[in-house]
């Protein structure tokens, strides 16, 4: 019984953790299989590889998914708590990784199971997560949430433009040049805003070739705002692994990591507790 | 007559400020009613729908003109200055959202009366106002008052590039390749200079197709500029500025950040604390 | 005599400077003479306006020659220095603004005289430069100038890049594709890499796909590498209105502009001379 | 035998180095050359030219291959280690130089010897290399380690975002509107994502335009990322970094950019000079 528990142990820290060699090395081969299933689904949506390989690809991934259901039963197994996991975020994903080969089994229009086989591609950020970039992704989330506000306001402004400037081009140029509704010159002016410019619709009246014009600078000019929001932040964020606390000679807010006297004044920050 | 005047008070209170949750409530059931009305408006412009619904959608649009007038009517009966508040930019704004759905009664042909209903989604900004996204918005528009100028000379200098590259590619290219006309050529220029490349009007000739690449690669380049220009103008408005400390020698009030000693008179600007 | 040099120099005065009312009241007349002398070439190159109002707009050119002339003719004789203004680059700007209308009696073919006309836009830049923008621009300028080396770098790798793919979708799609030479190429990698994306020419077998995806993710990522270069040598201009001198007791580089003692270590950073 | 040595240690000193004006003139002609050998290989390619003078090209590409075989065993002579030298990086690519005019001797369908014969180009960074410029892209290069880990983690994102988007499109839009494959819809969100925006493949359905507009809008905003992490990371490398020297007190060598005091034992760094 106690070497049960003591291997349930070992395998626990070898699936859910990736500080062991073992582990490291589970990660590897779990991200390995979960991109070749990838690019199973990709290589069966492909029409003329899906007529003549259809059956050999559902045998992989007949395949891939036993070892999928495998690999979560040995989840829950081997988890302290197994309910727990069961509902969390990347239990889910585990689970969802499973259902598309069930369901195949009834189903033979697997279409619309393609969805939820991709979904598995979030299990890549679990192996990632793991990682030593997750610290660098915490910088970058940190800069995201430190400029969530100022993101609002400037996608709020964004919709207003693109919702004036599509309106008008739809009163402009009319439905015998594309602009059938307002919906569509919405589309069009998030199409010319974002500088992608498909050119599925363009203006063709004079007015309306100006009024793009307008919108098109005003697309380049503003990307300016979101850049210089996430540089201004993101610096700040890089900086920002320093000690903070008030000085209480000069009120100094930010010092090095490990400083004891202040680089201004020279007052010791910390009194020795005795 | 005290508790009319005092029962306005309360009103005013809750249409105008969003300081209590009555305001709050108030402002977030304007911004649906608002949000809706704008939803009707795309609606309504969908061919298919507008040939099967035109009654229906009318009805409602009377609906949103009656409820906008009965708010028009409040704030006018509570405001302390009622000419005041109608001859401001807001009040304008919102007599602008009524009269599209009087107008329509003797108009049948609303198609340009559309320009004034999308503009009701400017009263979508009067709730944000008075929101915490106010200090963000801020932050943005003194970065962006701080970079006037600067923007100024980089969009004189981008119409002298579209004009001067519009002009080249009209004499190379021709009217056989689409560029009929200088001004056609300027927006040529500008499609091609703000990376959106619609690909409506494309060079053909060799020479003409030099010129296009060095158009793209300035216009690929120069959005370093106005990026540049906002990013340091915010990371100034954000980083703030100096030390506000009075020198004990002089009285010097702003400092380097970072000062430990009076730049004018060379006092030490605290005192060690020990 | 006297006299005549007096109101020459008053002439000089108020048409090559702008520090006086007459001096800018000059300047804004101009500019709008210049706009509108190229609202008229703008005109002169649709063609309905040509077929309709050619002679017309032939009368208003030749007004605008004659005043372009008088005003030349009177810098040359208000000017301390004739013939070094009338070398200088604006002199010639100044002298290539009357050539088109002039040889347009000679040649009925107007064509390739219309670059000429819109090199008068360049004089729109001699009225900006007695401007307070001037010190706006020179900050860009002192930034441009100081990322030269990194740009080149940039845009050598650049054309590398470019030349590169280019060659290799030439090798790939070959014509049946449009890709009919290795200029082609390059220049749809140019297309690409910039992000402008005209469609006139895209891959169409799959391997080209693959690479056209790798050229557009490597453009959209190295933008990030001149607007970094430029967004952090604009931040350098900005804050560099300091005083370069090296402190006596510590070293330290840069000072505020008016500092008489060092922030750092209090040293006086200039000795008095007796 | 002496005097063979100096020689070959002045040829040396010239083709290897470029400190002295006989290396900087060798270096500038062998840039020439090279660059002339491109336009060469860029003319070949276009068909009409091609048709009419490919002797003549085919003799100019032989006169390149010359001057490059001698200038390879020129390099062999007078290195001091020739073998370590031809198979070092450069001289890899130095006989790649050769290769394709050899091969070209005995195959007459040079297609694929063009990717060779581009391949020339890195040359050029040879020539640059030994240049002022170095220092620059060293900066650019240590910007961009400094900044690795970010951008991988950015890059798996953008992947990750490409491969659902382009999955839902696939299912959205189906074969009929282009989207014949996930690969092709993969393909179609990194056109749309980087805002390249060809037009060969455009949503057709309502439901995938308002996916598309969220693409469009995702990548529109997430071009900041990259931007904000070079940004960040230049600056780092361009402020550089922290003041060097030894605190009087505890010896501790590096200190925050502007201190006065020693932040480990709270010494003053510099005495005041009077």
């Amino acid at each position: 019984m106690d070497s049960s528990n003591n291997w349930r142990e070992r395998l626990y820290v070898m699936i859910f953790q990736s500080d062991t060699p073992a582990g490291r090395r589970f990660d590897g081969i779990l991200l390995l299989i979960i991109l070749a299933s990838l690019v199973i689904v990709m290589l069966d949506s492909i029409d003329s590889i899906h007529r003549n390989y259809a059956d050999v690809l559902a045998y992989i991934e007949w395949g891939f998914t036993a070892i999928f259901l495998g690999e979560y039963i040995l989840r829950l197994y081997c988890s302290p708590k197994p309910l727990r996991y069961a509902f969390s975020f990347y239990g889910l994903v585990d689970l969802l990784a499973i259902v598309p080969g069930i369901l195949a089994l009834y189903y033979s229009d697997a279409q619309y199971l393609l969805i939820i086989r991709i979904i598995r591609m979030l299990r890549i950020f679990r192996v990632l997560k793991l990682s030593p970039y997750l610290k660098q992704a915490n910088y970058l989330m940190s800069a995201l949430r430190g400029s969530k506000q100022k993101i609002v306001v400037f996608l709020v402004s964004v919709c207003t433009l693109v919702t004036v400037f599509g309106t008008l081009m739809y009163v402009i140029e009319g439905s015998e040049h594309g602009f059938t509704s307002i919906p569509k010159g919405i589309y069009w002016a998030i199409v010319t805003l974002t500088t992608v410019g498909f050119g599925d619709i363009v203006p063709k009246t004079p007015l309306g070739q100006v009024i793009s014009s307008l919108v098109m600078i005003t697309g380049y000019s503003i990307i300016a705002v979101p850049t210089g929001i996430f540089t201004a932040e993101l610096a700040n964020a890089m900086r920002g692994e320093q000690l903070q606390h008030d000085c209480p000679g000069c009120q100094k807010k930010n010092h090095e990591q490990s400083a004891a006297f202040c680089s201004r004044c020279g007052s010791q920050l910390f009194k020795k507790v005795e």
